[in-house]
């Protein structure tokens, strides 16, 4: 990013512009722009998306009049033009819609296995529609916008953020809301502001640890560890673990990690919640036309609060924070997905891991990590053969390379289901797999 | 190994020499005695163990008349004695007998677990009895033979290897039979010599997976993969896999690997045959006593064909020709378990793995891997992993670390099962596992 | 350090107190008193340092009075009393005086070999006198104050360190005033302030290279670089050196490399300087008496201005910003020696290298490297093996070690001159050497 | 190479087949005939090698039809004709012949630097002529060849073998005569046979230590370091150093280490013998006009006796045994010149190495090093950077990495010298290297 442009303001580009998400966005380009002074934002979608994109654009073009600020709100379909010259990208985007989303999550039921979007066969699926896509979109930022970072927020975000890595030469971080969130929840739970939490985290993208939580300079981990009924409310990291687990683990594991670590428990509960709702995907549905009901309001000139409610919650303010940190060159530290090289020392170079990085004005430097539980170590490597497999099978269309991933997927009971459930959800993805069924 | 012992000839100690398989060691040493000058062969067993060692003592004694050998055969339960100015010892042992190995089947089964004297947790629970005791010997090797060679064929030989690695100074190896038996299948189905036969392993014991099969210079590896009928008998390497699955794996897996692989239908086998027969520790048990009336017969002065049925084939073909290469710097290249130290790259200096190795004068040294499939890499960490952790909870009588090992297996549904069959399995094993209940 | 302790102070111990650089530290201790709650000062020192001790102590004594501050000042001959407990303890000492000194840099240049005390043969003796009274103090910091934090200013730094790190338990950094004296050229040269400085180190202490100088977020290496003549003054890092050696070299050379790179002139140099004044040592000790003169003088109670012409500039500066960063978790990046742990690829983890890191509350954590120019490595591994060999002849005594450091150090020219350096020079040290002459 | 092609025999190329060690390798092809089936000797020479290689060949056909063998020998100066279809090339090359070699050998003298072909900056030029030139050869091998094995005898042999290694896809070993000719030694020392030594070697071509002497199973390595004067005649490994440094260094020094650890003395005996004799390509230039004038002689039907005492004894032996090894698979131990891939730990991947492998039919296998000692890792490091940078200066023709290369090798004393030397060198071979010198 040079000088003179500096001078004139930021371009910035969000591919799924039409996301109910994106008013969050808007709103933090507002409240930070004295420090990251965006002139122009480009809202790109596709035409299936246009209606969305037009009742969100419109939203965002009232938010951003009632500030007063110099931001130039585009909304387009033409992706190229948005690239063009552009200092941020951001992507949020969900190849094949919530119907897609729908079967991720359903068809994995029928074999007694996991159904979810990021974790599991489903986030495998997700995987195999979206990384064509998303190299398709690395292609013209190389060409069109070669200094640009991208902030990739596509799930599943680590087996995306990697095939970026490994696939293109675009300068790209993969986020999620997840290390934000904690910090939130300390920060009210000690009463303190978050520049006195530290927390480490080790990992993958859905697949992390946290392995050190300090607080006004105090180690709060094992309080935390032991201490499984006594804070309550939701989205508290220690609920619903049984406390000798938690103990002897000696870390707070990610929400996922239920998945992997409950999973006959997990997987009652989403075939309870199937049989009686249909699958997340169409709650989700639901929400969301009713988030967009509110912003075709042409009253309304800021972010609705139910917006909050959504799962979401800080996606924006992890954005902008990694914005400003990496325009300032601000050299704090956030929790972000990255290259490995070497700091988790069991993984590839190129493998995506989430951990402490120190934001530069180059980009994100990871921390060396202070604690890397051994009984950890296993699952994350297994979790991570996988994603490469899944990264190489959505690249090469290959079905072997596709099998191999679903049977060593540690959520897979075994060879013979891995095969069943791979031919079913292929053919049920088959719109979106060109890669798998080439045309004759 | 000095070279005014040499001359005199080798002595030779086997731990647990009441067996039922030394009559096949005895009868190597006697075949092999121009390349392995053994002078002593001190069997060693403990009180409860003596009747056996006396009627297996006097068998060895009888074929080491029969052979016309200067090869002096001496029985004992004093452990250090024998163990003095020994240049090789063996062990081969089972702490808590054939009842704890019924235990170690049959409660994982309880809990829907696959029950396994070596893979699983009743591998893990083995492991736990061994470790202590094994450590014991190695403090005697340390201060009465410390240029002594032990050779591990204790299960699960891979965790016990390693245990000796990082807890004591003593030079060991880990043996299995499983390469030799699969060189022995490929001389007979391809009629050619053991010499024009080259296989490559890569992994764990009981968890390797073959990369490579060269007859007489010939890749065969793809003709294996993809006939999963044309060979028949029991024992083929390919027999029982699904073909999609084999020829995408692209290596010859381990037996043991299905209990991974087709843990539903092993699982299934598994109670079958407990219903039907008990579990399979009272079958080997029958199989034992029988060999032991054969070898009790005065007449009897070579080892009985009947001993080639027991599973354990080539253990003493596998244990003679590792002497004989340390012995004479042969720098042959034989399969075993040693420490990693860098072979594969993502484990760490001290893991036990089983590999190509070259057997110099001074040692096995690892050949490098010259194929790692992807797919395999995050089975082989997870089950390490849980080799460590059993290992550390063996020394450290941690239920903690227990709790993690188990809850890390890949075979272990879930932290409620784990706890739940921790317990009651350590519970069953109290009286073989001190560092877990000291006395008050 | 403790949350009680915290509230009553810091104890802060100056090994070596009685040295004129003490004065640059008081001053730092009060200016940063908000920040840094120093309580107790103990300024410790050997009998043969007690004259010296009682003048820098009063002078601190007198400084502390004029500021208002509770900070107690203890002297003392008594090293246990002071360290128990402390915080903080920070060493500069010089084990055989500016006698020895005077020898470190006379005998080498004798033999046609660079005379200095921080590189070269010199640096070496200085070495072997030094790390086993370093350890000595550790040994009481293990046992007396487990949780201080030791600052290493001795030098040679980068091996002392080291020796440090391997040879005990003390939580250590070392400290060198070259990184923050960059910094400050920078800031005057660009007239900016020292947090708009970026720069990235790598090699180790007395041999490293600056990768990148980013002033306002613009990389100004280039210019600086291809600018050997633009710059004036003395300090300016660019001085001297062949503009095609520096532009084709990509990075800045630390001032000390000229002893590798530019060997025959600064031999000369040396030559000619020694043969006119007598060695660097008899000038030091010239200033320093000057210096002791002015802080006898009962009326002063601040730092005079004259130590700032000293070499040490910004020594105390680097020495509170460590601990203020360490005491309140400020996770700021500082240039330091710290154990490698990975991150320059090829040394070993326990080698002392200087680069950035993030200081943090459990102490600093080195940065990934971005550039490790290819044409560097070969020297740092040169030097750093030789730093290990001089650590591994310091603790054992073993001259057979001491030879091949020595024959193994880029500036002695051959195994002749090197056999004969040492001899004269291990014997020239007889009284400080203990483990190479032991008495009968 | 497939089962059919071997049927009928192997094709073997010889580039530089006129060189005057063409004779050797004639006689090693038809001693081993009955293990190495040669059906065509092709060997191929430039133009202004004709006159050469038309002697030579001759020869060769002579030594054939003396033979009785069913071996084709052709002669030509079409390479790519040669090439086609080859099972195993050698390269034995001198671009810009004996003269360019008088130049390596004394423009360094007259800048007090070492001059040798191999070591030092006159390997540096020889490198910077033969490397495009090569990797030309290579281009044509990887399309009419691709599954031939190159062996590279072409000096600087590691830095080549590196290159080819690193710039192209053709299956490459680099070879050298010192480990044969150390074993041939210990033979005739120790009155055994070549299968009772085993010897370890560590470090890069013509820059090796020994580390390991077994024979006859017992370790003669202290004894050879200790007895310095006791062995007798040319050609011993102990000769000519300095008793102390030998003994403390632990392993034997190759011959060419002189030039680094006897600097000085060594770069006397090459003015004097410079002055005498001029350099050594005239020396060694007289001696191939008396061989190529036996050579001619058509009568002679054989080696000619007087080729041994030529400097390259054993490279026809070299060579022959590793064609041997790679065509049988015999899996036996060589010392060669292969990519790293972790066995030196610091070195990169792909840094060509000089040690032990395991030959099998897929390509030689590094061995484990048992000893690397700390004390020459440095220098290992210091020579593979500038080896490492010299290729790149050959591949890229940038003169600014050829003088960093120049700077950093350990020979060049200081950055005015290089600056000089290198424009001098790169000057004087001017027609050699189009890539410093592209035509407008």
């Amino acid at each position: 990013m040079d000088v003179t442009r500096v001078a004139d303001g930021l371009k910035v580009v969000v591919i799924g512009g039409g996301s109910s998400y994106t008013p969050e966005l808007v709103e933090g380009f507002i409240r930070f722009h004295h420090e990251l002074p965006v002139r122009e934002l480009w809202l790109v979608d596709i035409e299936a998306g246009l209606h969305k994109l037009n009742i969100v654009g419109n939203l965002a073009k009232r938010m951003v009049e009632r500030s007063g600020l110099p931001i130039e709100v585009h909304l387009t379909t033409d992706r190229r033009t948005a690239i063009k010259g552009a200092d941020f990208i951001s992507t949020q985007m969900r190849v094949g819609m919530l119907e897609a989303r729908g079967r991720d999550e359903s068809i994995p039921l029928k074999y007694g296995v996991i159904g979810q979007e990021t974790t599991g066969p489903g986030g495998m699926m997700k995987a195999l529609r979206t990384i064509p896509v998303l190299l398709d979109i690395c292609r013209d930022i190389e060409e069109l916008a070669p200094q640009a970072w991208l902030l990739n927020f596509t799930n599943p975000a680590g087996i995306v953020t990697e095939a970026i890595h490994t696939h293109s030469n675009v300068r790209s971080v993969g986020l999620c809301n997840a290390p934000i969130g904690l910090t939130k929840w300390l920060t009210t739970t000690y009463d303190t502001a978050p520049e006195h939490i530290y927390t480490e985290f080790v990992g993958l993208n859905h697949l992390h640890w946290v392995t050190r939580v300090d607080v006004n300079g105090v180690d709060k981990l094992p309080e935390l560890l032991n201490n499984t009924e006594g804070f309550s409310g939701k989205n508290v990291p220690q609920t619903g673990w049984n406390p000798d687990f938690l103990r002897s683990l000696g870390a707070l594991p990610s929400y996922y990690l239920k998945y992997f670590y409950m999973t006959d428990e997990m997987l009652a509960e989403q075939q309870e919640s199937f049989k009686k709702d249909g699958n997340r995907a169409a709650v989700v549905k639901r929400v969301e036309d009713e988030l967009f009901q509110l912003y075709a309001d042409p009253e309304l000139n800021e972010k609705p609060k139910q917006l909050e409610q959504r799962g979401g919650a800080y996606y924006s303010e992890a954005a902008v924070n990694l914005m400003k940190s990496l325009y300032n060159g601000k050299n704090d530290i956030q929790t972000l997905n990255v290259a490995n090289n070497g700091t988790i020392d069991f993984l590839p170079d190129s493998a995506s891991i989430e951990v402490n990085c120190v934001v530069t004005k180059t980009g994100p430097l990871p921390l060396p990590l202070t604690n890397v539980p051994l009984h950890v170590k296993g699952l994350i490597h297994a979790v991570k053969t996988y994603e490469q497999l899944t990264i190489e099978a959505a690249v090469t269309g290959s079905r072997d390379i596709a099998l191999q991933a679903m049977v060593h997927h540690p959520l897979v009971p075994n060879v013979d289901v891995a095969i069943k459930l791979l031919d079913e959800m292929l053919e049920a993805n088959k719109d979106y797999l060109p890669q798998f069924f080439p045309q004759v």
